[in-house]
């Protein structure tokens, strides 16, 4: 399993492709760009799905489906959405196609041209506003707290597997509000959902923060943002939430007649979270073996490989193990009993380690003897005898220890790698070396290219934590007078 | 609520409608053909896709997700298939927008033209099968159990609200299988998985049965289907199950290494329900007083209202019904408590009953005076008054008994509209008049054409449970051995 398998230090990109492949979490389609998600890939996107949709019901919010075509016109409507999104995209053209007349194939039908093309959606912003029109009168139909699961398409040149796809799966958010500050309260609710989703779900340590405006979303007036650091030192924004004021109000023409009788128009936010993740997981935990999951998020928490050389041992053990499933599955644990004759032990062992299967119990004709069984722990490889008695609340207490010390890592690695620096010749190195640098910024867009020009970093956020501080901008010298977070990033 | 809303006797399409809409289970777009599933509407099919996706898992299959699109010459790999599906769809032949010269909007980059055109997927065997060969090698790697929930596109003329879009959500499952007997077991275990979907979970009774060639899926051996009937005396088809044979296996070269170390295509069959079924929910069980739901999938199953005059009435009203509301919630009960000032009780009673809500409870002074509560049927629109001890034992009996009565009424509505016909002007004038019509017929698609062509009823189903009868094909008077069901269908 493991083998022809690249290792972290000697090609990061490479080892991250090969456990996407070789762990069965998706593969490159026939058609450029898009990807295939696996079962198993699919299965923890599940659990992602599953986590944060009740998030976003228990804070009031409901799901709806809107079209993923976009009339081309609508793009034109909000000014900067339309540079920001429309240009690379999916444009259908024609709805028909024909025998062509060589009879060898089918082309398209030049007499079923559309009168307007259609966009496949990049983002829904413009075809729920022209919605909303309808739905919004007065501030009786206020607040609109809808959510849509949906796949987006945005014509990517570049393509990594769950980091940038031609397609990919999100949820996008769009809410509706009568005053501007219930929008920003909104904005910032979903973000520290997205935060809370993120450090305890995923185990993966988030800065919140703003954008700058260069890298703010097309239409916002403010992007909100986590950002996670990989394992590479490399920077990944994991979510973004934005403040969009009444800008797509305004271009869809959503007016509501308010309490006090005064038509204005509506404020809104967007936010969303994409397959994106599955990148920021498996480049946060996973290791020179393989995938490492935390437990809230594998399919298979436990794996139970039976020992055995006669068909005797063999029932002997499943008699004892399936009492040990079952024990665990009445605690909400998901337990995969491997009792297949076509694999040996050993090719299982490496199977559910490399799939980043947090516990992997084992049991031989020696544990029958004593009584033990053998427990092998993901995140740490460590292996321990235990007894069987009350084996499923040790597993329990383990698997949250597991999903405790995944994120302690991922936090500890972060904080290593966090640097503040306040000289040029330092934060170019640093830049090369990877991590989180907090250093000073003019506040200008200019600097802010200028820097992204000469080193590839970015300023990856704002962030809320940062104390104000006077300093000197790391490339202009100009006075700043607070740190802003830089890195590189996928 | 009910003002303006068509009687099914009036005008039944537009009662219909009226329902879709005035529920706000869904609307029409800006995109032509493409509905907006708006969130109560969307509330059931989460409900639909839950109960749909725990029988899928229960029976070993995983899910997995494709690409949105296909490459043309992908339809061109399995005859029938083009035929029936390749022709009326949405076909993207660029991807990229620029401005255009005048500066007033965007347009086609001509420049960014695909070398060959994309199809939005209508249903993905070809773009599944051109996977599968990459997953199966050996009879180690079969069976393949997957499932796939999307959205998919088939460019319709005209279109109706959930039953005939021309983007419409559903799932599709698409399974691998080393025998021939394998794949029809499958196929035969998701129609029964189909039926007991609709008849435990929707309440609406189906005939089970394969379908005429006429009537096959565009590249199928065999297609079952169940067909539901509605209450206008039309049928529609609810769900699909599909044995390919080798067809796509053959086309797209999937051959597997078998125990026996023979080369040989793999078996499949392919299977979907989609967002149709919304449409059979609402016209099995829904009235001139609004939507029914089955409490199954009923996105709020209880709604209580309370009736005051005084805050004071409110207060000892809320303290009861929060109890009640409580004990409801213990027992996986969805209710919704409407305390809004904003509303009086008569309207929401009206909205409850227009919504299809089971159950509806009301608590006014003299029932907190007496320890009682008003309760509500939506099914039978009876109204009693019950002691408030116990009301969540009372409540829960009582939905399940709405569930079966729900069931029992459409089947009983079925029975009284189902008719052994045997001659040809009964048979004209009963399908004028509705329901499934037992008759026979000589097996030949030429009749069933012309049946088609003088009546526009089709052959629903070769029924299952049909036994064999010597008897004349009603339109040709040719020999039959049993009897097939005809209706007019949506």
């Amino acid at each position: 399993m493991a083998k022809n398998f690249s290792s972290r230090e000697d090609n990061y990109s490479q080892w991250y492709n090969d456990i996407v492949i070789k762990a069965d979490l998706a593969e490159n389609s026939a058609v450029r760009g898009c990807m295939v998600i696996k079962p198993y890939g699919y299965a923890i996107w599940e659990k992602m799905q599953a986590a944060l949709d009740k998030m976003f019901k228990d804070t009031g919010h409901e799901n709806a489906y809107f079209p993923i075509f976009i009339p081309k016109s609508f793009f034109n409507k909000e000014a900067s959405h339309v540079e920001g999104f429309a240009k690379e995209c999916a444009v259908v053209t024609h709805y028909r196609l024909k025998n062509s007349e060589d009879g060898k194939g089918i082309v398209v039908d030049e007499d079923a041209k559309l009168e307007e093309e259609l966009i496949v959606r990049p983002t829904s912003e413009t075809i729920i506003w022209d919605t909303y029109k309808r739905w919004i009168q007065s501030y009786r139909d206020l607040p609109v707290l809808v959510n849509q699961w949906a796949n987006v398409v945005r014509w990517e040149m570049r393509t990594r597997l769950f980091l940038r796809t031609t397609e990919f799966l999100w949820q996008e958010g769009h809410t509706a509000h009568e005053t501007k500050e219930e929008a920003i309260a909104e904005t910032e609710q979903m973000l520290e959902v997205y935060s809370n989703f993120a450090e305890n779900f995923m185990a993966v340590p988030v800065l919140k923060g703003t954008k700058s405006p260069n890298e703010r979303f097309a239409g916002a007036i403010e992007t909100y943002c986590i950002e996670a650091l990989m394992q590479d030192g490399k920077a990944l924004q994991a979510g973004t939430s934005h403040f969009l004021g009444q800008n797509f109000a305004k271009a869809f023409d959503v007016k509501f007649l308010s309490k006090e009788n005064k038509l204005d128009y509506v404020w809104a936010t967007s936010w969303g979270v994409s397959t994106r993740l599955m990148g920021a997981l498996i480049m946060s935990h996973s290791d020179d073996k393989g995938l490492v999951l935390p437990p809230k998020l594998a399919p298979i928490q436990v794996a139970i490989v039976p020992i055995y050389k006669t068909k005797e041992q063999l029932e002997q053990i499943s008699e004892k193990v399936l009492k040990i499933k079952k024990a665990l599955e009445d605690k909400g644990i998901s337990v995969k009993f491997d009792d297949r004759d076509t694999q040996k032990p050993g090719w299982k062992f490496a199977e559910y380690e490399f799939k980043g299967v947090p516990i992997r119990l084992a049991m031989g004709p020696r544990d029958l003897e004593n009584g033990t069984i053998e427990l092998a722990r993901r995140d740490t490889l460590e292996k321990s005898i235990y007894q069987i008695t009350d084996i499923e609340t040790k597993v329990e207490h383990l698997l949250e220890k597991i999903q405790s010390n995944l994120y302690e890592r991922a936090l500890s690695f972060r904080e290593e790698k966090t640097f503040y620096i306040d000289t040029w010749d330092e934060f170019k190195e640093r830049v090369e070396k990877g991590g989180f640098i907090y250093a000073h910024w003019d506040g200008t867009s200019e600097t802010e290219l200028k820097i992204k020009d000469e080193t590839k970093a970015t300023i990856r956020t704002i962030p809320f934590e940062g104390k104000a501080e006077e300093g000197k901008c790391i490339y202009s010298g100009k006075p700043s007078s607070r740190r802003v977070v830089f890195a590189k990033a996928y």
